[in-house]
């Protein structure tokens, strides 16, 4: 057969510059975790690959407080473990309450659209929070089987108080879905205590691991659900009761596991346990607190109210006759820093610093802070 | 809030054993494929990045024989790359046409079922291949929309003939989608020239990168029926007129892309362009052969048929009378090589031996009959 040349493109060697990377994600990953994902590879049915998947799950119930068996990390970035969780907990036809006030929760109910849910909406402006009561007043206008909500708005920087509302949802016979792509290890957070039913998150921000993979909890209550349902999951690549077949005792063979990914998610997790969570929540918290200041020192604001704030992702006003895509663009070229812009609603109005997992250090606002104020 | 340690385990630092794999996938990756995964990690939309894409999407193009613009990486393993591919191809209530000789082509009807179609299958016992006139034949009988096949079937080791399929699809206004994930890179194939409508593969397999990417590319027609659809593809992650937003011109945000798992494909790209197809192709052949004619002088026989066998996976006859188990495990506890039982049908008949990517080499060939020798 002859071959065609056109397209044999002979690259050099790669050569990543060095970012510090505080956008909305990925942050950077931690120099273990790098190390772990270049160790030599073994197959997803080697014992050693069995005993590690024990450890990850073990390690990621450590990160979200919970004693859930299905504890897994989904072979997807943290968008695949969103569609995880609702292709397996939605059949067609279910009413599904979302609580929008940021763009993930729009991913959410767009999702659930597609599993043919009956989409419901409660709203807020993007940056601000629900109270109880306007949630419970929705959950019994809608009386929903699912609400879905987000813990960490990444869009936003705005953290969701969760208070009470397990409580709400189990007198209803609702679950509860809670994204916490933005606070899994970096905000305080107990699947268990709060009464969450069922959670994802990504590897690429508080975690510190490189992104590719959603690690993703169902309680008993949200297995129940799953063990009743009629209609097949709409994803075959998702579908929890087929990747429990090897995440649980079986071992049965669903897809090959990304082995270099989940070596890098080990030691992640390792490096969690070994700093603590207090420790880790209370890093990030005084981080924030130190980015903060120094924001209000250069003159600038933050979008959401103090007492919402998230101290993983802040969102700051693009101060008025700034092209807000100028000062991004320059901390990139001229300092190596990344930060995000705005997205959906908030686009052209904010800027979002994120300091998650290593990234979250007193040198890295300092670096950050010194690099705004010359540019700004 | 108080923390609970039940759960926080301290493992060791990760120290996985030194394997040879030549299972069905995955494969040893090149060092070099390595060493690029633990590169320093930058934003998902820094320029470098967005560079680093149009290099995988051309290399894939290079390694495919295609020019589809349509050629990107799915973030996932090979099997979402077949769901990404069902997804965009398949409307609730389309005909689909499953040739079913092995478990990959079993896969694909379960999922074609769940996205709505109504599945026929036309079907030989599994080793066997079709045919030109018995599939369209089948064509003729089903009148499907698509017809789903797989090239290189890892169940069974036996390599699908493509000849005047194409245009027997065409004629019938068919689309021909195949599974490639062990081919790519590996077995004589050109997507263009074999008139290919959409075609997946993974990362693990020939490429010799880890697990964690499903490379997929859509032809012309393939990209006018996603065009021509009236309902939403059923997944948002895998919906490829969203993914096409992002590896297409205009950059806009779907998903965190997988960074790590890039440069990685990017380095094994890389190889494959710098030792070029034509190479590659006769050096997996070289070697199969190598490998079956020491499998006869151990007295061992192939499942398949000369003439049909994949030079980059062998079937081996479980010979009568030996535990199909403990051949594996003997190699894998006293020789660290590990092959790989039979899948479905052939569970406990045969044994799978992958020589894929970096692994397809003499020595390779050499040390695995020398462990056969010994375990036998």
């Amino acid at each position: 057969m002859p071959v065609d040349d056109r397209h044999r493109l002979r690259p050099g060697p790669l050569e990543p510059p060095r970012r510090l990377l505080l956008g909305p994600g990925p942050s950077n990953a931690d120099p273990r975790v790098l190390a772990a994902l270049a160790r030599p590879l073994v197959g997803h049915l080697d014992p050693y690959f069995l005993a590690l998947m024990d450890e990850i799950q073990e390690l990621l119930r450590y990160a979200w407080q919970t004693d859930n068996p299905l504890t897994v990390p989904i072979s997807g970035t943290g968008t695949a473990g969103m569609e995880a969780a609702i292709a397996n907990l939605v059949e067609p036809g279910d009413g599904v309450l979302v609580a929008q006030n940021g763009y993930f929760s729009l991913r959410q109910a767009e999702m659930a659209r597609r599993y043919g849910a009956r989409v419901a909406t409660v709203e807020r402006p993007w940056g601000e929070v629900f109270e109880l009561d306007e949630l419970v007043a929705a959950l019994d206008e809608h009386r929903p089987a699912l609400l879905a909500l987000v813990h960490a708005e990444t869009s936003t920087g705005a953290c969701q108080p969760l208070a009470g509302l397990a409580a709400a949802c189990r007198e209803r016979d609702c679950l509860l879905l809670a994204d916490t792509v933005t606070s899994l290890g970096g905000v305080p957070l107990a699947l268990d205590a709060d009464g969450i039913d069922a959670a994802y998150s990504g590897t690429q921000k508080c975690l510190g691991c490189p992104p590719g993979l959603a690690p993703l909890s169902f309680g008993p209550r949200a297995v129940e659900r799953l063990e009743r349902r009629t209609a097949p999951v709409g994803s075959w690549y998702l579908d929890l009761s087929l990747l429990a077949g090897y995440w649980g005792g079986g071992r049965s063979y669903h897809h090959t596991a990304p082995i270099s990914m989940n070596y890098g998610l080990r030691e992640a997790l390792r490096l969690v346990a070994e700093e603590g969570l207090e420790a880790r929540w209370r890093r990030h918290r005084d981080n924030a607190e130190r980015l903060w200041a120094g924001l209000s020192e250069l003159g600038l604001d933050c979008w959401v109210a103090a007492e919402h704030r998230l101290p993983t992702l802040t969102t700051v006003r693009v101060p008025d006759g700034l092209d807000p895509k100028q000062v991004p663009a320059r901390l990139l070229a001229e300092h190596d820093i990344e930060i995000g812009g705005g997205l959906g609603e908030l686009a052209g109005k904010v800027w979002r610093i994120g300091l998650m997992g290593t990234n979250s250090r007193p040198d890295v606002v300092a670096r950050l802070l010194a690099a705004l104020a010359r540019v700004l």
